[in-house]
């Protein structure tokens, strides 16, 4: 029922934004955000709100849409040759596989703008949070420490502490932006959206040693990249030991007060592929 | 001065926002920005805003500044091997001639999240006028009418309208910036900085041509690349001519009431280089 309402106003959102965007440019954006995905990021932002009471769905519903949107886009970009060379793509091809370099690239870019101008929409009701969403959507984007920060860091460096840290990053600004969108301070959600999305990660890294899941890519990728992997470094037993670890960690640290039932439901389904 | 005022404000927001990013991303961002250009955009950004009293300064110079971040961007990405390959941008090497391909494309996308952020950053002292200068980036910016649609559109038509349309959006866009920073409605400048931004785009064209200007990138490349450029289909002097008709134009669409100084020195430096 929650993925249903994140992918219901992903739909709206990006068919709206690309009726009249130029083709293949908007296929391209299209392609890239609705053919599927876990929806990890705008699930871990919606629970939050709900967690919190959720007064304003309207706002819950453009700040998880801003977060698919860039990590949609992230993915677009972290695909192209110049980085991971990725012929596939939740079990299809990759999108410059599908529309070429030149239009992935740029239907990455428009899809970072058009997570702001999402937010931006809701100005009239709510300037002041739209605001702080901006700044805290820019915050696990850019620099110096959002996913573009830390994609350049993992460029030179083979410490798998650094894609832990970029895959934490949005996760943290996803929990942070549910709490903005329910109108409260959003410092009491921060640990456990980078727990979360710690326990993620090191969940996705077994997944690509172990492989057995059909996720639509490809396992023991990392291995074949030599990219770095949590899984790798410690052994399979200890990574499976290190994802118990912080799913207990990520619930100790919902703030006294929350409803924890939704949280827990997606602190689930975040780890379930390991 | 005016110039001098852009170049404070930029030098001010690219240092503080790379001062703790990953080296070399941190580097390829201030090499984007800082390593000089026309700034034409912020400036008719600011002389509009001056145009009209300029009440908020600080509110101007983040407008002034989230456009130069969303121009250098592009360059950065449109100077990548998949679009034009250039080898040089403003007389040294293009961003991924310097830091390689991954880390100007992951600079790119990072100066757009930064330009968002910029402008959210005055959110305490004017929400909603931040509100209505992000959805104004974005709809500059993105899709369906911003830079990211016209240069698709570019990729599958040889029609030199659409590029004139594509440099005019970020003009467009900068006029109305500088209208809502002035805290008034930007509907009666848009001809203008769509005027301004064809002017420009036309001139632009006729250097590329007729040469001699030293800009710090080679002339002659629309011939060599097979891109659409004015200049070359109409021929030489009836583009010549139009430069002045769009000049003429876009001082006629200045709002009456509005001080035309600044405005006049900004057009005369947009079609310079003719």
């Amino acid at each position: 029922m929650l993925q249903d309402r994140v992918e219901d106003v992903l739909r709206a959102r990006v068919e709206d934004a690309t009726r009249d965007a130029p083709e293949p440019l908007a296929a391209a954006m299209r392609h890239a955000v609705l053919e599927g995905g876990s929806r990890l990021r705008p699930r871990v932002c919606v629970a939050v709100a709900l967690a919190l009471g959720d007064p304003s769905p309207w706002l819950t519903d453009a700040a998880a849409c801003s977060l698919e949107l860039i990590h949609a886009a992230s993915l677009a970009h972290d695909d192209l040759p110049c980085f991971d060379d990725a012929d596939l793509r939740r079990g299809r091809p990759s999108l410059h596989r599908s529309f070429g370099v030149p239009v992935a690239l740029l239907a990455g870019d428009a899809l970072i703008v058009m997570a702001f101008e999402v937010l931006a929409r809701e100005t009239p009701r709510a300037p002041r949070q739209v605001g702080a969403l901006v700044s805290n959507l820019a915050r696990g984007s850019g620099v110096p420490h959002g996913i573009a920060a830390g994609q350049a860091a993992e460029l030179s460096s083979n410490d798998p502490c650094l894609r832990m840290r970029k895959t934490s990053a949005l996760f943290e600004c996803a929990a942070a932006a549910g709490a903005i969108a329910a109108g409260t301070d959003p410092a009491p959600w921060t640990a456990m959206g980078r727990l979360f999305g710690e326990a993620f990660q090191v969940a996705d890294d077994v997944h690509d040693v172990r492989g057995g899941l059909d996720l639509g890519k490809p396992s023991g990728r990392d291995s074949a990249l030599g990219r770095p992997n949590v899984a790798i470094s410690l052994g399979l037993d200890r990574a499976q030991a290190q994802v118990k670890v912080l799913h207990r960690a990520a619930m100790e640290a919902i703030p006294p007060g929350a409803r924890r039932d939704r949280l827990a439901e997606i602190l689930d389904a975040c780890v379930e592929s390991s």
